[in-house]
């Protein structure tokens, strides 16, 4: 028998309890030999746009055949579809709250309803499909299931408004949409639409009407303490404070405005 | 050389430090090759009914070989033993501070002392068996070691007292055994209880007096902000609030009442 | 094909990001059937002390033949250079920035400058090396590459300057260099020292001038809620709460003073 497939889990669990833990249980019972990965547990509860970002920021740095568990799931229950997206040679499987609409516009996705309810567990709770049917469908991904056999094609997901940054002379605004461990917030600006408007211009940022100061290239570029603006891991503009927090600094999270405009 | 069993970590070593880390170093280092998943590291530090809820609730969807190692141990280095028990073809270790109390009636139960010096590491501290102990022990066992070679049998594992419901006219009355990381109240209440109980009557759930609502399905049923009581995931009456979170709402946690009566 | 390393992740990434996991993506995907272990995700961020300690405490725990990878890097995209160094049989990659302190004396230690950017990814953003560098890296040294390979030899390392336990008559000064999830207060003292110093004489222990009492062996020597100190599980002088936390009863965190005196 071949290796499984790795499996990589992203869910709002929290990092106190036992659900992921759980999860991991009935994969590695179903799969044997699987590598399970936590991508992350640390989505704020119910926050399917949060969990957007993380799962397009993260994917094209995992393994080619990976698996990918998505469970922020408030309908849980609800007769809300659950979905498998092909993309390739990777597998998502989430819940139809619009986390996999980053994906939708690739033109090689595929999409198919989970609508198999032998491959579930023979018990299955209304509250936790996570344990009952992400992760059992996720172990015969892993041990060589197609996205065909899941169900039947899926055209009209539920799709995530995702704010893209617009123009607003003269400057350029766009929005938070995610703060990183670090206090760090990461905008919806990415270095395209960032170098195309400014083009040569010298250019100021601010987040809630507070000037940050230029673009530069990294943290070390400014003393300890002082605010940052730079184009961060994943492309997109980014705010800092220098070995602090920009969120408590800013008092600013996801949502909140920032803006590009060319310095004087 | 075949695959050792998958291991599985339960502890209240939080999820800041490095201990549960050390732990995985020493069972890899032992066991080469061996699959080891977190099962959780977020019960509440020494609180072995917790740890004994969560064992419990999580065991059925292991591996059927799994090799379970609890490490919940306010008794580290008193005389406490530790015990391995043997549940058909999976194993658990822990303290003998009752939190394996669940299983003790199950009559497929084989319960043993570790007392073998050495399976331990050769220095052995006296505050982190978990890591000179547990770790080395779960990676004996998970490369073939067998319960029998553990230790002398024990008939007299310290048990806890776990609370049951009862009826308590006019009304069936439990407690609050679980706060998941949601804020979600797990009760005492278990779905057959509840049913032999309730019969075919409308009932009405409250916690600590405060009036929750009848029994439904899932959190859909309910609107955005409101209470809901359930059957959960574990089989047990739960309350929660729709997006929200129960145990602030009530100011309720574990050890609170939870009472269902005939609603009017 | 052989198998790979087992991998050990040593970062202030906390617990709530995705960091953590996309650096397994990106070594998961370089090494398949590589072991991917959490050491501790936990260190305070940008605190390389903290880190040294850990590593330290937990290296000889780990298999022989571990890669170990810690990013705690306030440096990151700057000049500072990125350093893999072979102990014995195992290998360690981490910032340029005193992080490895504790290991330079050693006679086997041989450290390399990473400075091979093919073995990066093919983009490298500046802000996030740990994904960018440090994993590739990592998943390369799994997969059979020699420390040789990395770059040229290293003479001149960062040094944390690490505080030493001292006498100051009439008693041994020390201080606390790691509190745990517990809130146990590890101390720079160890077992060697303190026993040369005190011989056969009984000792007091205090902790910003607040007497905590003689060393014991364990928690269970002293009464639930007592403060006690003894030797903990890394040969170091701890203090604890039995059952409590002490970081919090002493008001006291890493630099806190800590002095052993001859009691009357």
């Amino acid at each position: 028998m071949s290796v499984p497939r790795p499996v990589f889990l992203l869910t709002d669990f929290g990092i106190g309890g036992y659900y992921a833990g759980v999860m991991r249980g009935v994969i590695a019972a179903r799969a044997p030999g699987c590598a399970i990965h936590d991508l992350s547990h640390g989505i704020r509860p119910g926050h399917c746009r949060e969990a957007a970002y993380v799962l397009e920021a993260a994917l094209p740095f995992l393994p080619a055949d990976a698996v990918v568990v998505v469970v922020v799931d408030p309908g849980v229950g609800s007769p809300r579809r659950i979905l498998g997206l092909r993309l390739r040679e990777r597998s998502l499987l989430a819940p139809d709250n619009g986390i996999l609409t980053p994906f939708f516009e690739d033109p090689q996705a595929v999409l198919h309803q989970v609508d198999r309810e032998d491959l579930s567990l023979p018990e299955r709770s209304r509250t936790f499909h996570g344990r009952d049917v992400f992760a059992p469908v996720a172990a015969s991904l892993a041990t060589g299931l197609r996205e065909e056999e899941l169900g039947v094609r899926v055209a009209d997901p539920f799709r995530l408004e995702i704010a893209a940054a617009r123009e607003e002379p003269p400057g350029l605004r766009g929005e938070i949409v995610y703060v990183d461990p670090f206090g760090n917030l990461v905008s919806n600006i990415d270095r395209a639409t960032l170098q195309s408007w400014r083009g040569d211009r010298r250019v100021r940022v601010s987040v809630k009407g507070a000037i940050v100061g230029p673009v530069v290239g990294t943290y070390a570029d400014v003393a300890v303490g002082q605010l940052l603006a730079y184009v961060g891991s994943t492309g997109h503009l980014e705010v800092a404070v220098r070995d602090g927090r920009a969120d408590t600094a800013l008092g600013a999270g996801v949502g909140a405005t920032i803006d590009v405009e060319v310095s004087a």
